[in-house]
């Protein structure tokens, strides 16, 4: 019998690894299929918008990270209690997008001086002003980043942190400025089913 | 007594839009409030993360559209009755952003021959290649974008479709290649409880 989740992407952490934590954190079992790049063209055209990652959940294909987060947050009881909880989470998560993708647009620049100057803004600016908020809301929310408890929208950030340290070599300890970021990052890495995982991870670009 | 929602935004159409028309569609009276260039750099400090539109619901201040639509559309009956429909839903949304950054990107680029290049890629690849897809998907769903009925998401088309036509010129009319969409649009901008706005409103940038 086919098992119930299927998650498909490259292989590397990227938009995939919160799934990955999630489902692990959840105690659900589920395939970890990594195309190598030869493989990516072939497999892209049966992808719903071109894209991954996927996750095929008995047997349907689903696309875009932070819709199947969200979902698989649901089902893992790391969702809001109701929609104003829903929307503190849904909040946190789409900041997690933004800061992701500053941090992408510095990463994935082409143009070498450029990439310089975006990197150096990244690190001066967005990265300290994106932090400061949130270390202040998680004070404010008992070590979480919404409603005083964990949510899904945390294992973003711990996903986030982690290759915000892989990415810069200058910043790989930023996260020891923000106690309180800090000590959610590490509880959500070291949680029992996670962490096994993360010890025997192969290092990769991205 | 003050109003239960209180929208800021700059005086444009943009990331606000869909917001108007899912409080517009509920049938929820709010307060439009519509910042000009010099207003928000004042108003940009005390916002939760630096960013507009915030929306201001019984006194508390909440940002990130995305966010904000799905809470909108979970109060106006606009979301799904499971998690698998919801999950439908939120793909279509974020569906929705990935076409909209790819317009942005064309249309806010300042070096003049990358403009040239963005834009002749979205119109001929990127647009095509999500309108062909979701007319597909419109096809399969009884008209709409998930689940065979209305949707927070279905507006966020709606008001991208509009945006899109309003960006390129040569494009105006792209939406009559797609009828099932094009009917999808027309029935969101021509609801009685939207359509008055529309027919007022003025032209504006973005």
């Amino acid at each position: 019998m086919p098992g119930k989740y299927k998650l498909t992407y490259f292989d590397g952490r990227g938009l995939a690894e919160p799934i990955r934590y999630l489902l692990m954190f959840s105690g659900e079992d589920f395939e970890d299929n990594r195309l190598s790049m030869e493989e990516w063209p072939k497999y892209k055209s049966s992808t719903p918008f071109g894209k991954l990652p996927t996750l095929e959940i008995d047997g349907n294909v689903f696309t875009q990270s932070g819709a199947i987060y969200r979902y698989l947050g649901k089902k893992g009881n790391l969702a809001g209690n109701n929609d104003l909880e829903n929307l503190h989470i849904d909040i946190i998560a789409d900041v997690m997008v933004d800061l992701r993708t500053a941090l992408v647009q510095a990463v994935w620049e082409s143009d070498e001086q450029k990439k310089k100057e975006k990197t150096e803004t990244f690190i001066k600016e967005t990265l300290p002003f994106y932090m400061q908020k949130l270390e202040e809301v998680a004070k404010n929310n008992n070590g979480y980043l919404a409603n005083k408890k964990l949510s899904w929208a945390d294992f973003m950030f711990a996903s986030l942190a982690e290759n915000i340290s892989f990415s810069f070599t200058s910043i790989v300890n930023f996260i020891e400025d923000y106690p309180t970021l800090k000590a959610l990052k590490e509880k959500i890495l070291s949680d029992p089913k996670i962490k096994p995982y993360i010890e025997k991870r192969k290092s990769t670009p991205f």
